[in-house]
This record gives structure tokens, C-alpha cells and sequence, in this order.
């Protein structure tokens, strides 16, 4: 086959897949609100492999805006910034898997293309969204600086529905950094059969990820709102208690991962 | 389990999916124009599965602008047009499978996410790109009539990289319609693997649809340009020969289709 | 000077304009929901040159989407439809002016820069927005017929928070046609000073238009939703009775107006 | 009056303008390339009271990207950042004005309504466009850092046409910045009558701002392609030899500024 590549569109050169192969830097800002919910409707939001949280974990949930740029191995992506920059919004759940704590990712917006399809591929169910972050910068009055009292807001809306809308007021140093998105996150890959509806695709992943590298991490106070009017059910997950937001820079790189379990693939569409 | 959906994001209710389960009906415009190009270069889209013309359709192609609206079998996204429109670009080739002739859709842009991930369900190998065409209204000077001498216009961009511009003028209606995507779309679904390079799903598959109708089909002279900046090759296949063009409105119903082979999954990424 | 051009962008060949010259065609699909609201909000959002109701028409106010093709007077924007296409969604209360019925556009958002800056010369205040209106196809079993029962949906954002969402139920051909928008429109042009808050240019003017031209215009059922979380207090204009809804297509030709007064520059900012 | 606005749309709390009353403060990051095009078509774009240069800096040129944030006195705009992040790309040439060194913007694009209006009270000609720009970030692999060899790109595009890709290699801290924009911009305010093509508003005016502040400037080796298939006249102006380039972050505040001169408002429009 003269056909290559990572991904489709496969070409005769390889380069015209919408994914390059990995492995995929990333560097980025986050701003992270951390709430809970209603505990049913966490556990709710998990497939049979993995057990909802029983104590103070239950119900605890993470909503978290990431300002991303990410290119492939040789950074060609980098001076064509429309491949590299990207937005996203994602709320993930706390949950045990064989005994251990993960994290896993229910829903997730982001504004590019390549993006969404390197989700999927990972087990980020993406949709588009519109995505927006607070920034810094070194100069000038329109920018808060990372001090105590600094505001950071962030919102996201999809198919012209709002979605979400966060700030955060720091306070200071975080000793311990946000905790429901820590553990390691276990997402779904998915992709229907061509015909019918068990999908040719329906897997527990692991995400891997290495050479991770945090700047320190601020906390603060937090206000978030998920919006009820939704092509998802976002109210069931409305934040009861809002709890500490936080923000930092981090980067990493993913070269594929660990499938731990196939769900079952007879279920129901609807 | 308690999670359903056709696609991910699954949920408790399944409405969250990105795509809804088939049926789904489509109603839309089209601007059609006919070209020939270097037929080595359709021959290296092929998969191996399929031979390339070696007769006077060598190296025919259509570049198709298509305006649509679509709907799954409920219709509720047609009140909330977001939901439904959509407009896409796409290139298709000509060839032959076990000696019937075949065509197939080697690159594609859309954009809608909707759209673009019920592509790749269905071979479709999209990308999100802005795409613009020509419409006619009942009354008022901004709009061409189908008539005689009207002129239909569209482009493509993506990535903010310009990539086809199309000029239909209607001279008559056509006696043959379009010729080059009239035999049955022969595509790829490709779905990478977690870890590696060797895909999880690989295969060819062949569009159905029913319920088709189209309007009277109206043909004329043609420009075209395919842009040669863009992420993928589309300089191998520039036009040599610019054909017809074709403008009409059709609709169908999709609902599955068959799996006419398994490709081979050791393929090269680059 | 060698600087040519009727807005700027000026150039030397005076095609840069962001609008060119007028006359201006249009011919644009119609939904219009007309609303009772609080007569005193629609008296607040008047000029003092214009009276509010004080008959039966208090309060009554139109919510209009347009899905639009224009075009300048040689029509080259019609082969190139990303400067021919725009939707936009506005809300227009009646008044008198000396006497006379008038409408006038409190609030507009549109999908386009060249339609944008086309409205603020015209005293049509746009600012950008999302628009989806749906939309009628002549086969295919995704898109509704213009015939009883029909439902059209239509939808508005703007900085990505929801402005409006309007159904209409089609029952039949209209004998009367939207009322409240009807009478000649009564906008303010304004352009603010360099310096100072006093603006260089704030005159009330009255909307010309010729060559109109309009189908048989079809009435129902209606709904319609204003969202109270926008930049602008919509909260204070929400609907307090949904009346009738419209759908119709429409045509005309703009070429320049009538300044009928000049506002009093003396004007609070906030 | 009940309305109030620094700008339209009018409303009885004055917030829904389009553009908040000044002063505007300003944050952000610049990507320059300076470069030599053809004298003639420089001196084609000054207004008369413009002298074009006749010693080494005829036919200068500066392409700039820039990547803003910005905010009214209270800044409530910076937590929903929707409403104060925008990126621009505009070219910049250098002139004369009564024997001094002026700079004037010829060309600009813009992401943001609010900008874009904003631009124009100012005498800035914006257009909508989409611009991108290379970031750096604190962590990972996939930003520069602000050191010699790292390259950062810039594009522009508008109306689905590609405007303008740069690209900057840094060598080394700057020991003269950029000079093409450095003296006070001289741009153009033009408003339309509502009749007519003499326009109600068209004056020279100079740039204010104050409390400017820049971070250290870096210069380098610079790539500057303009694209010559723009609804302007790019080719008239692109690269005849390529300068430095130059990145930086700026920060400053403008309120108002000075009107110069009163161009002729008997201009032709084509």
C-alpha cells in the first residue's frame, strides 16, 4: 500500500493525517476549580470497571480550563501556531479502579480539530467548544499578575449553549496542589462499528505521560457555574459545594499507553 | 452499566453522545465540478483493495461543495439549527473494486463536530475547515436564479489556509448528472490502536443510503483551483483539465452499511 | 490625494473598503417573533425625539432573524459568498416620530465585519454574534416544507453567552404580516469623538429601501426565550406575552437615507 | 435622554456599547518584521498631509502581530476574558507630518468586535480576522523559550484568504527595538454620511497613550510572506528585502488624543 500515516486521511507522504504519530508535547495553563456534587450522579458516570469513591472523595469532582500549545516530535507545529494552540474545558470525577485511585474524564470541549481527534484517540470524548482564559503577561495594567488577590476567569460555551464559568481569586502557594484530577486518569476509548450499534472499540485506557514539569502552583478561592441548558445533563453534576480553585503552567509528553480492561460491548444506545 | 450513548461522551441518559444513533436523514445543496488530474496521482489514494482506471475516467476526480442540513430520526435538531447545518468540502476519486466501479472521498473538511465525527464513523477521514457557497433565494438582487447564466461560487479554507475555490455558470440542465462520485462511495475507517501503530479499526467499507431524491440537476462550465499551501499534498492532484459543473439539491437517509474488507493494519505511519 | 475609497480601509484603488459603495441588494430568509414586554423598559430605550405607544402597540416589541445574501452593485461578492453571507438577529420596538408610526433597532448582532460596519453607517448598532436560523431544502426529510405544522427554530449568541432562541410553529398564509416592524425605521447613527466623550456624529435617521419584494409571508405559534445573562440588560425587554411568529423571504435595495435629526450631543456616558 | 453610551447601541445603564468609555489599558505581545517594499506604493497610501520619506527609510514597512489583552478603568473585562483577549496583525509605514517622523497603519485585522470598533474611533481601518502567534510558556516541550534560535511564527488570514505568515528566528537582545513604528502613529478617523460618499468624519489624528512600558526586546533573522490573492492590494506592498525581527511584551493606556488635521472630504470613492 503507497498509503501512510498515523491517522487518516493516510497520503502517499503520510503528513496529511489529522494526528501526527506521537510522541505529543504539550505545554500549557491550567485553572482548576474543584467541587462537589451529588455522589449518585458521579457514580452514575462510571462504567462497572470502576468503583465510586465511599468517603470523602464521594461526590468530588474537578472542572478544569487548560490554554495549551502542543506540537509533535519536531515541533513543526510550533511556527505554524493554528497546529499547536488550543483550549479546553473538562470535568473529571474521582473514582477506584482494582483498589487504587484514578481520575477519569466524563465530558470535555476544545477548540481545534486536531485536538479533538488526539482526544478521541486517547479516550477524551471531545467536543468542539469555545474556550476562554485569563491570562498573565509581564507588562501593562490588563493583566493580573500571579500575587494574592490576582483574579483569573475562564468560561466555556458549545453549539452557542454556555457551559461553564469559573474564577479564581489566589491566595497564595498551594501545599498540596488539586487532588481529584492527581491520580492517574482512566478514560473510555470508543468508536462505533460501521453497522449496528456494539462498538468496534469500547476500552479501559490508562494515560501515561512523562516528563512532567509543574511550576508552582497557586490556590485561591473559587466561583463556578455549569449551565444547565446543555446538550449534556451538566445539572446533575452542578457544583453543591464549590472548594479551592487553582492555577499553574505545566508541560508533559504522551507516547501512547496501557489498556486495563475491555468494557462490554452490548450496551444500550439509549 | 449504567453509561449508554451511540458515541462517547457516554452518560446515564445517553443524550450526550456526539453523534446520535443512525437513521440520520440529510437534506442539502450541491456544487459539483468535474477535473482531471495526473491518474499516478489518484492511483497513490488507492488502498490496495481498489484499482485505479485505466480507460478514459483515469484521473478523474470532483470536487464537491456540499450545504447541509441534517437530523436523526426524532428530527429534534432541526429547531435548533446549530444542531443540524453544516457545510463541507470534499475530493473524490474514481476506481474499481472486484471490477465495479467504485468511488471514494480521499480528503474532506467540515464544519460542524457532529459532522465531522459521524464522518469517520462512516470513512469519511474530516477535518474542520470553513467552507462557503453560493445560495439562491426567492426573491431580491443578491441571489442568482437557476437559470442560464447563473454563477454559484464556494470555497474551502483550513488551518487559515486557503484550499479550493470553485466557479460554476449554469448553462442547461444536465443529461447526465455527475458522473465521477455516482458509483457507490468505497472508504476507509481508521481508528489508531492506544499504543502503537497499527490501528484498531482498518477497513473498507461501502456507503449505503436510501430514500434518495434530487432535484433536477443543472450543469455549465466550470473554474477551479485547489491551493497548494496546505497541510496535505493537494498539489499532486491540482486540476489539468477542468470538466463540468453540476448544481441541485438532493436528501437520503443513511442507516449502517456494509464492510467489504479488512486492510491490511501493518502499514507505515510516515 | 490618491487615497480613494467610501469607508476605510482607503487604498489607492479603493477596493480595501471594509463596505463598498452603495447601493447595497440584499435578499435574506425571515423568522420575526413579535412580544409583549414592559412599556416602560421600550419607552427607556427611545430617543426624545420619538414617543413611545400609548395605545394597544405599548410595550409590543419584534425579535427578528435574518439569514442574508447582499452584494454591491456589480454583484462580484456573490461567487465569493464569504462577503455575501451574513445572519443577524435584532430586536425593534415601535414609536411615533412627529406623529407617525415608526420602528426602531435597539439591539443587533451579526455574523460578519463588512455587515457590521454596513449597519453602523445605517445606525443599526451590530455588534458580532452567533446566528442559526433553519432553513427550507426542496427534498430530503431534513428540513421542514413552508406548509402547516412546519416548525423553524433560530438562535443567537454573542461573546459566548446565549442571547435568544426562537421557535415558530407554521399555521397558515399571513393576512396581516409582522406589524411591529413595518412602520419606516427610526435609527441613531453614532461615531464617537477622538477625544471627549461628546460623539462627531449622533443623528436620528430614517431607513430608505426600494425594490422591495417579498413572498407570501406564512404565520403561527411562537417561543421565544431572551437570556439574562448578556452584556446588554435584556432582562428588562423579556418577553411578558408571546405573540405570532412570521416566515417569509425578502428582498430590497439600499441606497443612502434620510437624516431627519440631529440628537443632543450633551449625552452621559454611564 | 434616558440613553446613555460611550458608544451605540444606546441603553438606559450605558453598558451596552460596544466599546466601554476610555481610558483603555493594554497588555500584550508583539511579533515584528520590518522590511523594504516598493516607495511608490507607500507614498500611494499617505493622505496629503503625509510626506513619504526620501532617504533610507523609503519604503519601510512594518508587519506587526500582536496578541492583546485589554481593559477598562475597572477591569472587569480580565475575568471574562472572552471580552478583553484579541489579536491583531497590521502593517505599519513611515512618513513624515509637518517635518517630523510619523508612523501610520495602513492595514489592520482584528479577532474581536470590540476591538475592531474600538480600532476604528481611533483611526485604525480593522477588519475581521484571524491571527495566530507562537507562545512561550514557563514548562514543557512545546514552547520556545525566549533565547537564541527559538523561532516564533505569526499568520493572518481573513475572509478565508491567507493575509500574511512570519516567522522570527531570535539572535540576541535588541539594541535598537523596532523603528518603522516607533514615532507617534498618524492614522486616519472615517465615518460615512448617511448620504453620499462625502464622509461626516475624516481627520488626522495622532496617537496618544501613556504609561508605556516594554520588556527587554529581542531581534532576529525574519521570514515575511504577504499573500497577493487579499480583497486588498497586498501585492502592492509585499517584500521586496526582509529586515529584523523583533518580539516583545508591551504594556500602555490610551485616553483620547489629538486631532491634527481635517482631510478633504471631497474624495472619490473609487
Amino acid at each position: 500500500m503507497t498509503l501512510k500515516g498515523y491517522t487518516a486521511p493516510l497520503s502517499p507522504d503520510g503528513r496529511a493525517s489529522i494526528v501526527p504519530p506521537p510522541p505529543w508535547h504539550y505545554s500549557g495553563d491550567f485553572l482548576i476549580v474543584e467541587y462537589r456534587t451529588d455522589p449518585d450522579a458521579v457514580a452514575a458516570l462510571l462504567p462497572p470497571e470502576l468503583e465510586p469513591h465511599d468517603d470523602d472523595r464521594a461526590g468530588m469532582m474537578a472542572a478544569i480550563f487548560a490554554d495549551w500549545q502542543s506540537c509533535s516530535d519536531d515541533g513543526h507545529e510550533l511556527v505554524d501556531p493554528i497546529q499547536s494552540q488550543y483550549r479546553e474545558f473538562f470535568l473529571v470525577v474521582g473514582a477506584t479502579f482494582q483498589g487504587q485511585p484514578v481520575s477519569r474524564c466524563v465530558y470535555i470541549w476544545v477548540d481545534k480539530d486536531f485536538a479533538m481527534y488526539r482526544g478521541w484517540i486517547q479516550g477524551f470524548p471531545k467536543k468542539l467548544g469555545s474556550i476562554h482564559m485569563t491570562r498573565t503577561f509581564p507588562v501593562g495594567r490588563a493583566a493580573p499578575k500571579v500575587e494574592p488577590g490576582a483574579r483569573f476567569g475562564a468560561t466555556c460555551a458549545a453549539n452557542d449553549r454556555q457551559v461553564a464559568r469559573a474564577v479564581v481569586t489566589l491566595r497564595g502557594v498551594s501545599q498540596t496542589g488539586p487532588t481529584v484530577n492527581d491520580p492517574p486518569m482512566h478514560n473510555t476509548r470508543h468508536f462505533p462499528a460501521y453497522d449496528g450499534t456494539r462498538p468496534d472499540v469500547f476500552e479501559l485506557v490508562r494515560s501515561g505521560g512523562f516528563d512532567r514539569h509543574a511550576t508552582e502552583i497557586w490556590e485561591g478561592d473559587a466561583e463556578l457555574r455549569l449551565y444547565d441548558d446543555t446538550l449534556e445533563d451538566l445539572a446533575a453534576i452542578a457544583p453543591i459545594e464549590v472548594g479551592r480553585g487553582f492555577r499553574f503552567s505545566f508541560g508533559y509528553t504522551v507516547h501512547g499507553g496501557e489498556v486495563v480492561a475491555q468494557h462490554d460491548r452490548e450496551m444500550p444506545v439509549r
